[in-house]
Order: structure tokens, then sequence, then C-alpha cells
């Protein structure tokens, strides 16, 4: 038997050949009835559809995206701020491991204060031009979330637990209480929690740290101060500010001096570590920091910074398996797969019990 | 006239309706002449491709791909040098400006070690999934580019020259020759190049700013000696270790020390300033220091850190519109778009004239 054509199928099926085509190229749009006679017909003649044909039904390989789901934000004023959210390096993380896995991944952003932002995703999905999405969003009642629901469009959640989706997110609140315990347990007793959403922003994990926060005072029968949970910036500027308005404030005799902070991440540490040194506080001999990430710069900061390590490659790794498993078909929708993955805290100088020499 | 079809534009240009299919699809596989005739019919009868067979043509959103051809590696075991490598931050202006223009960026890496890599690559071209790719290479030589111009695929080269191809490059050479003769003034004398090229890889943009390095010390009537050129690693590991290397010859009474540093990127400079904190070394009242990149984190370093700042996103934009240009055909392949984007230093603490309070 010569090479079939899409003609030798529309003529066994007793359709059009357009109707052929429409069964190669939008499945979607022809009756279950029609598409499985056609399907019949390719089989029992072996059909193998043209690449052209191919390519238009399916990408010949496959792609996902990694669709960022930012908050309003004027343009340029706060690419910078972008740059300090270190999505790039997760992004990176998820670069590396679909070309690993042959898999293209296509990279799209989602401002609040663009209205075309959600219905261009929503075109990636009813185009289908990805085979699957991995969202990174603040909130859990992200827009973009309901619309992927809506659609049955395989995707997973990154860094965000998402109730009723597959999400991949490090254990936040865990982090936190192990990190302020081990500031107790090297003697601090009045521990600034430096909040990282200054602008009020709503911020799921950042919400969970400060549980986080609060338990492991309790647990050692500290109070919760008010005046020690500090609203800023997720970035070194907000950490550089803040920590210069809590000494300022103490300078004017209002309160009573920390001895720790633990900071939204490494960079506002890195903030709060300028704005220490440039007072002549001394950590960690009057003040202990701690940061959230284990950024490669904190091992080289002065002093070196104790942080919380998060295992981003093995979180990429199972949000993407699990992504595959849902375009396969090998997992069903509903057999969710979430996982909280543990932290590692990485003891540095800025929070030794003793200063260093 | 009524909505016309594919059938129209065969009949009136005198051809089969898969010829001109293959016009819609592709133009490339269709003799010059009948592809003519056929746009001719199109334009006569006012024909729109429908939605389906524009999408095969053409997908309905645009794409370009950043692919970064990167040495030879073992797997897991370099993941944290790309991270420090800084191609998320790029990768992610890139994300952001053509995601403004509404174009989608599909992303890939090329590792020296995967035979698989160029041609995965290869097949990204000639399924022409994308519309265009941004090369991220060291090496004029990089098999990639010859690649793509062999295909005449449009392409643009991103940080580095390569004759005869588009590309948004820094100007390294005067960058480095501006950061040396600042040094000079501020007093320094005796100046280090630390290459950032370590480990052997051929690297044209540290060759460049060696360049520069020996421009600046000739004109100031300096010598250029080896043994102030230090040959490390382009990571804060690599800065930190060269810098403890450089100290503990001089402490065997090898040689004299050095009066600053000029290191092959801020994260190198990073690691430098540790290994001198750590050696009671002062900076920059002893050893001046600067870096390369600008991240925001050396505004917050202790000391804060010197260094040449790149005009990424000025880059970015002038690759994504030359690209856009090459895909759309207003601009011949031959009207080559080559820029040198200048620098500018940022003075910071880590090289002032004279030691900080």
């Amino acid at each position: 038997m010569g090479q079939m054509t899409i003609k030798d199928v529309a003529r066994r099926a007793g359709v059009s050949f357009q109707t052929v085509s429409l069964v190669l190229n939008h499945p979607e749009k022809v009756a279950r009835t029609t598409r499985e006679t056609i399907e019949t017909a390719m089989r029992d003649l072996d059909f193998v559809p043209s690449l052209a044909a191919r390519s238009l039904r399916k990408k010949p390989s496959r792609s996902i995206a990694c669709v960022f789901s930012l908050g309003a934000q004027p343009a340029d004023a706060t690419f910078r701020l972008r740059e300090e959210a270190d999505q790039g390096l997760v992004l990176q993380t998820f670069g590396y491991v679909t070309d690993q896995q042959g898999y293209t991944l296509v990279h799209r952003c989602r401002r609040g204060d663009d209205p075309d932002g959600l219905s261009r995703i929503a075109s990636l999905v009813s185009e289908a031009r990805v085979d699957g999405i991995v969202v990174f969003a603040d909130r859990q009642d992200d827009p973009l979330i309901g619309l992927l629901q809506a659609k049955r469009f395989p995707f997973v959640v990154f860094g965000l637990d998402v109730p009723g989706t597959h999400y991949a997110m490090q254990a936040e609140r865990d982090a936190a209480r192990d990190a302020v315990r081990h500031l107790i347990q090297a003697g601090s007793r009045s521990i600034c929690f430096f909040t990282g959403a200054g602008d009020g922003r709503r911020w799921r994990a950042g919400a969970e740290r400060f549980r986080g926060y609060r338990d492991a005072l309790a647990e050692a029968g500290l109070p919760l101060r008010d005046d020690r949970v500090v609203a800023c910036d997720c970035t070194s500027e907000g950490g550089y500010r803040a920590t210069r308005a809590l000494l300022e404030r103490l300078d004017t005799g209002s309160g009573d001096r920390p001895d720790a902070i633990v900071a939204a991440s490494d960079r506002v540490a890195f903030g709060a570590l300028k704005a220490l040194h440039e007072r002549g506080v001394r950590v960690p001999a009057e003040i202990r920091v701690v940061g959230f990430d284990n950024l490669t710069q904190g091992a080289y900061s002065v002093p070196s910074l104790t942080s919380v390590d998060v295992p981003t490659l093995d979180m990429v790794r199972f949000a993407f398996a699990t992504l595959v498993e849902l375009i396969e078909g090998t997992r069903a929708p509903d057999d969710l797969a979430q996982r909280l993955f543990p932290t590692r805290l990485v003891v540095r100088e800025s929070t030794a019990a003793r200063p260093q020499a």
C-alpha cells in the first residue's frame, strides 16, 4: 500500500477532505462520532499525516509556558523590582529542566495593569500553542488560576499552595519557625520580622512566614510585639530603608533595640546589613540577621548571611514532572499532586552565637 | 464580492489549490515565479487566509527564541555556575520586552556536551516554530551562529560582536579602559585584572576587557605585568579563591602587593571583597575594587562596589527591534544592525580616592 493521503482517508470515512483536515488540525471542532469514524479510517489505512498537517495539529516538540502573574505595576519604573524578585533564577531552572527533557519553554508575564494580559494568556490556552502552563502568582485568588481551571487546561502552580490545584511550594511556615528558633537558641529575645510586603501586596508566602515567626515566639514564651513587625518592600532598598527607619526611631528614644532581624529575603537582608554597618551596629554581636533564599551572594556578604535554602531544582523537577503527567494523561486532573518542600537553614556569620574574630 | 477562498485564488492563478496552500504554509518550497503569480492573485481578489490556514503559515502570536549556547558542562554540578552567569536577568528582560510587544518568548539552551543540542535547535528553525532567534554565546565561532547563517534564518547575536551578523554588545574594551583610568586617577598604580575565564574558556567579552585594561595602563605609562593578570572563574567563589591565593603568595614574600583589582564581574568582585575583608585588607584604603554589571547588590555590599553599568534594557530593545525588522522583512538581511553600547562607571565606596569614614 502506497503513502495514504488525506483524500484516501476522506473517501474511506465518507466525509469531505476538509473534515479530515479539521480532525487533524482542530479535532475539538468536529463532532465526536464523525471524529471517531475518521480516526478509525486513519488507523485502517495506516495513514500518517504529513509533517505540515501534524505541525498544525500538534507541535513537533512539546512546549510548556511559565506564566508570571504579576500585580499591577507601572512599566519600566519597577523593572529593577522585578530583577530583585529573582524570577530569573526560577525561570532559568525551568529552562534547564525542560531542556534536559526535550521540551520547549515559553515565557509569559501577565501584569495586573495590562487589560490584555489575561486574554493573551487565554489565547495561548485556547489555541493550544503550549501543552501546559506553570503559574507563578502571589495570591491564591489570582484570576489566571481561575481561568485555567475553567478551561480545564493542564497547569501546575509554583511557589504557592492553591487548594484544588497541583502545586509545588516551599514549607514557608516551617522555614520561618526554624529560623526564629535558631535565633532564640543563639540568644536573641527581641526579634524583628521584615515583611517584604511593604507595598501592601497580598503575598501568601510572606503571610505563611509570619505564622512561622509567631509560632516560634509562642513556643519560646516570647511576646509578639507590633513594633517588631516591620513593613518593607521585598528589595535591598526596602531592607535598607526599613532598618534605617528602625534605628532612627530608637535614636529618638522611642523603644528598645531589637537583637535580631528575620528578613523576607536575602536581598532585604543585604539592605539591612548595609544599614547596620553604616550605623556601626555590629552583626551578629548586637543584631543577628537571617535571610530567605540562600542566594550564592550570601556566602560572600560581610558578614556572610544565614539564610533559608530553598530546594528550587527539586521543586522545578516536581512541578515539571507533574505537568508532563497531566499533559500525557498519566495523571488524572483530580489526582492532585501537592507538595510542600522542606527547606534548610544555612547558618553563617550573621547569626553566630558569638561574634566572629 | 463575497469571502474569497483558497480555491478562488487557485482558479485565478491557474494552479492547484494545494499549491496555494503551500504558498500560505511553506512559501519557501514554492518556485519564486509561481509564488509571485499566486500572491498577485491573492491581492487581486482581496483574499484573506482563514485563521486555520494562517495559523499553519504563521503562528497566531509571533514568537522568538532566546538560545543560550553554552560550553561543554556537566549537568547539575554547574547549575550554580549558571545561576551566577546572570542569564536569568537578561532572559527576564527579554521576557519583559517581548511581552510588551505581544510576542511570545521561547527559551532554549544548547550545552556543548549535548550532541542533540544543535540538531534540536536546527529543528526549531526548520520547522519554523519560532520566527526569529536571539543567540547568546561566548565565542565568535560558536557553531550555532554558523548554522543560522547557513539556514538564512532571522537571528541577532546578544552580548557578542560577530562579523557579518546583527548584534548588540556592550563596549567592553572602553568599559574596562574607563574603569582602569578611574583607578589610576584615584591613585592606584599596581592594578590586577581578574579574567573570569579561569576555566580556560574562550570568552570574547573578557578578552575585550583585557584590551581595555592594557590600553589604560599604556596611556598612563604603567607596565603590563604578567603577575597582575589573574585567571579566575567568573563567580564569587572564583574571585574569593583568586584573591586568597594572591594574598598568600604575597605573604610568602614573593612580589609586592597590588593596590587595585578589576574584577570580571560584580560576583567576582564580591568574592574578592570577602577575601580581602577576612584578611583584614582595607578596601579602598589598601586595595580598590571594581566590578562589571552593576548588580543591584553592589549598592549594598560592604563596602559598596564601584561597577560598570550595562544598558541591558536598551540592548534588549535594540536586539528585539532588529529581530522584528528581519522577521517582518523591513530590514534586508545584509543591512547589518551592529551596535556597541556605551557603558557607564558607577563609582561607589570600593574605589573612593580616600577611605570612607
